[in-house]
């Protein structure tokens, strides 16, 4: 069975960096699985930048909110690095989806995979109370859903100032 | 006497679960202390859900207010759990009470008990600083707070994705 | 050559009373580096907080902006504590100075110091997203920031309700 690595922290705490690094020491070609989409400048530059940092030796799959369909389909010998859940969860209560159904869903594909997977995921939880409900419900749903992988995951990292912390 | 443990963490972030697995393993039938009162429809979903979540192993208090004095009347051979010491600092800023000697009696307080305490509390300090004083001055209380029963506690846990890691 | 320590951590997690408990450790009369300015009562205030708890061992150095060259000015036998580089960011964003350029010399001055320097920097990306794009910039550049200066570090200490846990 493919082993499944959590990768969290908060904002350019060195998560990707970490994930990339964990997925090029597994064998095969490594499949980069970006859940985001270019809507803005803001968003554009920043997948171009992940994308030179990662070079060719990656091959790279975009998928907004099919996680369990395109790690189906890429289920070869090489490992699968989710690049972000945070994003997932986001593009998902866009669309109206039920975010504990789909998490679910994500934590029972991870436990049938051949390959590995590394999901690189964000802290929300940790400033204040957001002063808006929308804002109080996304990070609650983001701190459940990263409960929810972690417990499918068999290692979860904390990055802090890019050092990778071992929490499970 | 006692042992008291502090368990910290973000929203979500599965501190609660943890510290009543903490309770659970020690003897006797624990009590849980909730400092939360149902004001809004938010604030009862989420009472309930916790209270759904424990079962009927568990004694319930609630004290928005007066720790000290619901140790005291609660030290018999259950462990103690106090959920949380964020809502209880929310509750002593509201009614004009000072934070820093509450902060103080509590810790005092701890080292004074016979049976087991776990307090939950909340990191509210690692986003941006808030651009509203109140929310800084909120921040900067509950960063103290944490740091006093952290000082007063035999072991304190940072919960990470529902991973308890040991700080101290 | 002298070892440089990152201590990062929240706010009011203690991270400065545990850079401060490094540096008195270390041989030599420790200097302390403020990167703060008194701008406002509140700014005021703390600064004098921290300088009262610091007492008569320490010398003082304010400097907002150049940290290499007060480095390299102080460079003699006591640890050097710079709090913090935060402040200093923002300093610096403020001035119209590159955050990535003066980030990459202050990495490259501590690499060639002969005295120890212990610098204390914030966690500002565990929120969720800042609704403003100044707010998400500044936080993406705290982290960078971060992350260039721990690489040049010997040891980085995350700081957690006062407790330091080492994550290199």
């Amino acid at each position: 069975m493919g082993k499944s690595i959590l990768v969290t922290g908060g904002a350019r705490s060195g998560k990707s960096a970490i994930a990339e690094g964990l997925a090029l020491k597994l064998p095969g070609r490594p499949v980069y699985i970006a859940t985001a989409e270019a809507r803005d400048g803001e968003m554009s530059e920043r997948i171009l930048r992940h994308r030179a940092r990662r070079g060719d030796e990656w091959r790279t799959v975009e998928e907004p909110l099919d996680l369990v369909g395109v790690l189906q389909a890429t289920d070869g010998d090489g490992a699968r690095l989710v690049d972000c859940l945070t994003l997932w969860l986001s593009n998902l209560m866009e669309a109206g989806q039920d975010p504990v159904a789909e998490g679910e869903a994500l934590a029972r594909a991870l436990a049938a995979q051949r390959a590995p997977v590394i999901l690189v995921t964000n802290e929300v939880g940790s400033g204040i109370v957001p002063d808006n409900a929308l804002g109080r419900a996304f990070r609650d749903a983001a701190g459940e859903l990263n409960q929810m992988i972690a417990r499918a995951s068999d290692d979860v990292y904390l990055a802090v100032s890019g050092c990778p912390l071992k929490v499970k």
